[in-house]
């Protein structure tokens, strides 16, 4: 079995992980735990200058890992699938302005269509942005969803479909998130982990847990080891597949935001360090 | 594109779609309303002799379809594992005592155990009560769930599972039940009815819709034609795998049962008309 984790020089957090801290208080209190990375989320930092957050990251010591989270490309309608990709090509100008390295794609899903149109207009999306990605110096990250989020959040919803759209494009700039919360159940898990490996398409790697009952579709996400998914087994098949990033802890909870935030922070660390 | 369908021949509905009538007004409204088909769950009729479960049935002319629902075979213990295998023989001689031809498996899951072993136990659960159900005369039909509950309802989330299974026992009393909801997203699931088809495997069909947004994880099932589910397209590829049952209508739908069941049978026969 894959040995415990020791210390905290992988540790990441997203900035929604913790809602209700904002920004600039996130930074402070994930330097002050020993956390060495984070994952923005566009809300937190809409209002702020980019040099700002620069500043207020390399202040606490902080590296950005991931911003979060482009996608949405489906549409019935062709002038919203272009406002898509303009959404889009504006959050990579925003991720290179704040010297981050990732944009993680949420791909988006359109009920009104058959799944496999909206995954061709993802396939569109993705070649409309890659070009300036790559120009930027962005990564962009494809996260394949849980298939309970098929109907509007994401038509991508293995990581079959993703490595599959990955190798498609075949590109240094176009990889995949492997988020646990999503695939945990994946039979083929294993598997598509290490064909991602493979083909160099394993950019991140996103932790929380699945709580048993969940309450919320959206906002009741478990802290690690509160819940049934096997998260050290399945760092081991990402560590054999080669990846050696940042392991970024992605919450999305009404029960977790609704506590103290520094409490929840120090549970958050112990968390990791005792389940993943 | 499939032709729409022009008449109530194959419309079934499980008890539980209309839950607050209980079995014998259930019987008199489907009937009234030209459904020629009824499944059982377990709860409509555990308070009456089976005797007069089959004179209401004969004498509102419905044919039964399925009994619903057996398996729940995992567990971290070995006599609660025995125990749902009683569990289940027992539903087998209800189900022959009413004269039901097929039990519905909704196999389980341990959310303290890995999924591989849980599925292991389901192996072994169906293989203790398999040759009973020979016996009887009651096929097995197992029902692969979405990957939302993996956690404690299913460590079969695919079609492609159920059919690995099915083809592992390979008894003509064993198949599986195609249910809509639980597998409309997979990429996968036109090729996997067709081999469940060709292996003599496809039992059962269930309909219902996804909602968009869906705002329960149980009980926010949609009316046909209310959600993003490719109902006709789906059917289509059922009945070229060879499969001519019944098409079963299970909702079950907090907001449905607070309405009128009258109204809401209405409502499920002209939705079953207009968008299956």
């Amino acid at each position: 079995m894959t040995q415990a984790i020791k210390n905290l020089d992988k540790l990441c957090i997203h900035t929604i992980t913790t809602k209700p801290l904002g920004f600039e208080r996130a930074c402070e209190k994930y330097a002050r735990l020993g956390v060495k990375g984070i994952s923005i989320w566009q809300d937190a930092v809409e209002d702020m200058d980019p040099g700002m957050v620069k500043s207020t990251l390399a202040n606490n010591g902080l590296i950005p890992v991931s911003y979060v989270r482009g996608g949405f490309f489906p549409s019935l309608k062709a002038d919203k699938r272009q406002e898509a990709i303009g959404h889009n090509l504006g959050m990579l100008e925003e991720a290179a302005a704040m010297g981050i390295p990732m944009l993680v794609l949420v791909c988006g899903a359109e009920p009104g269509q058959r799944l496999e149109i909206s995954r061709e207009q993802i396939r569109q999306g993705i070649e409309a942005i890659l070009p300036r990605a790559r120009d930027l110096g962005v990564k962009l990250a494809i996260e394949p969803l849980h298939p309970m989020y098929a109907d509007t959040r994401s038509a991508l919803t293995s990581l079959k479909q993703a490595n599959d759209m990955a190798e498609y494009f075949a590109d240094d700039f176009l990889g995949v998130a492997v988020d646990v919360y999503h695939l945990w159940f994946d039979e083929e898990l294993e598997q598509q982990i290490r064909r991602c490996g493979e083909r160099r398409n394993l950019f991140a790697f996103h932790l929380c847990d699945w709580k048993v009952p969940t309450t919320d579709m959206l906002n009741d996400r478990g802290l690690m080891g509160e819940g049934c998914i096997p998260l050290r087994q399945i760092r081991s098949w990402v560590e054999e597949a080669g990846f050696a990033g940042f392991h970024e802890v992605e919450i999305f909870s009404h029960s977790y935001w609704s506590e103290d935030q520094e409490n929840f922070l120090e549970k958050i660390v112990n968390a990791y360090l005792k389940h993943c």
